[in-house]
């Protein structure tokens, strides 16, 4: 189903020229900076290393610094430096690591987190992210290829054939859902950082005047969409890119945060790419990517308006949200509220007993939803049980079969979060429950 | 929505450990023999080669080759024993040049098809297919991964927590689609034969017992589904595997052909896998991988019929099947007749005129139908010449609002393959569509 008239679907390739990473600038910029243990041989990101220290060691470190350099201003000068560029300790101190000026100093000064031995770190080097694989049998440097480690360039380098196919005027989208990849040195938190991850992209192409106005909108849209799906305000917040943290295509830029159980964490960013993704493939495929405004008879690059959402990240955060222990009546319940679109099973279907015909309405109710819903079907143990098993999977309705359907032909649906029941005719239980489920 | 009880859906990942590949068989044994041109280095599958030549040319090779070996009984023994596995001469000849005792003396007479110098070529290599990349930033062989040359793994590796989650009871299904990679060395046929391709996989579980009832059954099923997709009946075929052919994991298998322009091609594979590959998986992870089977309280290994679909291949033999060129009213009409459930736009919607409010309802019936329906608004042109534009993108149902529109609320529906034209309430149309659209 399309709700949109000025979006179009895509579902590009994973395996890409290195032409097309050239371009957008990952072969080049697309690294982190790492650091080897020259002792252990473990490697650590160097952005990500003042995170895994303690605010004592941190002291303790710049301290020894500023002893080992009290008569040299230029480097005292260097580390204030990069230490005015944040607020907290952490923040300060992961900024000095990043400084080539005075990072290799500090690192003279801490342990290696795995084997603790001290100033054991190589210098900092940078590591390409990008999963790197050889298009046929030949591995020599010409037939490198890369794992896209965004969706993103599939919709650039398509833009003008979905253009020309699609008779589309500017503003309108491009979407595509898939699997991105990223050779990341250290993995954390679940599914928060994992090589292997699936992303929600729309790149809206619009009028280079009209960015800004288009940007405030995604923001807006793309908010409220997590809002629509259950996710509780408080635990949403945006982050503003400071302009000196922005990423080299972006000329705005926004996180969607999340408070995750271990902090809060991006799910999804909001960019203004402006032309520079469109401009590096039209240098360097040497392809025209203008686009011709009927109305004002201009040619220009188009602008890009990115929503770039992390599925997997999403998904976690759905399922952290849904979680929910309570007690009832002395019990503990633990339920995963989900809201009733993204909950895996619709609803159960359970006869009260496993006799007198019950089993055969059930399994009838069963097949007959089936056919527009997913459903469960549950006959073993109390129904109290039942309901419970399915509490924990997050399926909004349970429905039971009893004595009184024999009678009346009605069978009671039980809602999860309020747990209230009501008594609903077969013929009408489809209806009942495809507006519930809305 | 799921029609079936007995089948799971899964996202298995695409880098996978190369234990897993290891226990499967297919660092081993997936692999393609290969031969090089010594003089212009081009690189070709020996499997394939005999495809490239041409009769005479096969005829004046094995003369040559009868010639050369007049005095050597065992060499000419050889060749007929190639010979007598295969019916027509070019496959007798690519026999020929797998069997090990020939294929260097075969290819000594041949010239090379890219610069066409004779006996440069290099003696048969077995090429892995699996695309291969490092975890982490040490390239070392304790980091290699392999990109997924199937689905179908990552289904057996999960087997057991599907099982144990979802409670089902043999025999049970688990269906996948995603992308799979195959370092090919020779693509060919468009779509046929791609390096990234789309695979729409099930693996079903049973009682070793009932093997063969089920391959049956999915032999059956899995062809009917075609044909209710509106695939031609006498362009489909089963092509059963001889025994001597099958793939080191089969007891029987079969390919579903359709046959393209280009020839007969498979779509899909339905193989009994039997209880080689969770028995592999068994044996290099050590965890069991057994069914207990309440009932008759035996535990197994269950047996596995696999259907095995291209999704890329079957979209290119939709596609086709839907090609149909035509004359009306003396001139030439294109047309893709899609089962409406595969036209990717369902409903175009024309104002006769772009005046008169003709656009305005025309603009109202497209957002209505937008949300339940893909949709195409077009106003620019003849209507007759907009019929032809939905036609090339094999539109099932053209919307066209007139004249009497405005006097009675009532639209025309043309029917694409038919071109007959009836009038429907602009309030019956949305039940009118999803009603012949089903």
């Amino acid at each position: 189903m399309t709700y949109r008239e000025d979006v179009e679907g895509l579902d590009a390739s994973i395996l890409m020229h290195a032409r097309v990473w050239e371009a957008s600038g990952h072969v080049e910029n697309f690294t982190d900076p790492m650091i080897d243990c020259k002792q252990c041989k473990a490697r650590f990101r160097l952005d990500t290393l003042a995170e895994t220290l303690s605010e004592k060691r941190i002291t303790k470190t710049i301290k020894e610094f500023k002893e080992q350099f009290a008569e040299d201003p230029d480097k005292l000068n260097k580390l204030e430096e990069a230490f005015a560029k944040a607020d907290t300790l952490e923040d300060k101190f992961a900024e000095a690591l990043e400084s080539k000026d005075v990072a290799f100093n500090l690192l003279e000064l801490l342990n290696c987190p795995q084997c603790g031995t001290k100033g054991s770190f190589t210098s900092p080097r940078s590591f390409n992210l990008m999963f790197k694989t050889f298009l046929g049998p030949v591995e020599d440097s010409g037939n490198v290829i890369y794992l896209r480690p965004e969706t993103a360039q599939g919709i650039f380098v398509n833009f003008t054939n979905v253009l020309n196919t699609s008779r589309h005027k500017l503003p309108f989208g491009i979407a595509q859902i898939g699997k991105a990849f990223r050779n990341e040195i250290n993995t954390k938190n679940f599914l928060f950082r994992t090589r292997e991850f699936e992303q929600m992209e729309m790149q809206y192409f619009v009028n280079p005047e009209e960015d800004g106005k288009w940007f405030e909108y995604w923001k807006g849209k793309r908010m409220e969409w997590y809002k629509s799906l259950g996710m509780s305000e408080e635990k949403l917040r945006f982050h503003d890119h400071p302009e000196d943290k922005l990423a080299h295509y972006a000329k705005t830029a926004t996180d969607i945060e999340y408070e995750f159980p271990f902090g809060w964490g991006e799910i999804e960013g909001i960019h203004n790419r402006t032309n520079f993704d469109l401009g590096k493939h039209e240098e360097f495929s040497g392809k025209s990517q203008k686009y011709f405004d009927d109305e004002t008879k201009e040619k220009y690059i188009p602008f890009i308006i990115e929503t770039s959402g992390g599925v997997s990240r999403s998904f976690m955060a759905f399922l952290v949200n849904a979680y929910h222990e309570e007690e009832v009546k002395g019990e503990q319940r633990i339920v995963l509220r989900f809201h009733p679109k993204l909950a895996p099973v619709k609803a159960a279907i359970f006869p009260l007993v496993n006799k007198d015909g019950m089993p055969e309405i059930a399994r009838e109710i069963e097949s007959e939803l089936r056919r527009h819903l997913r459903v469960f079907y549950d006959d073993k143990g109390a129904v109290g049980r039942r309901y419970r098993r399915q509490d924990e999977a997050g399926t909004p309705f349970c429905i039971t079969v009893d004595t009184q359907t024999l009678e009346d032909k009605t069978v009671t649906v039980r809602e999860r979060d309020s747990m209230e029941q009501e008594r609903v005719a077969i013929d009408d239980l489809l209806t009942y429950l495809l507006k519930k489920l809305r």
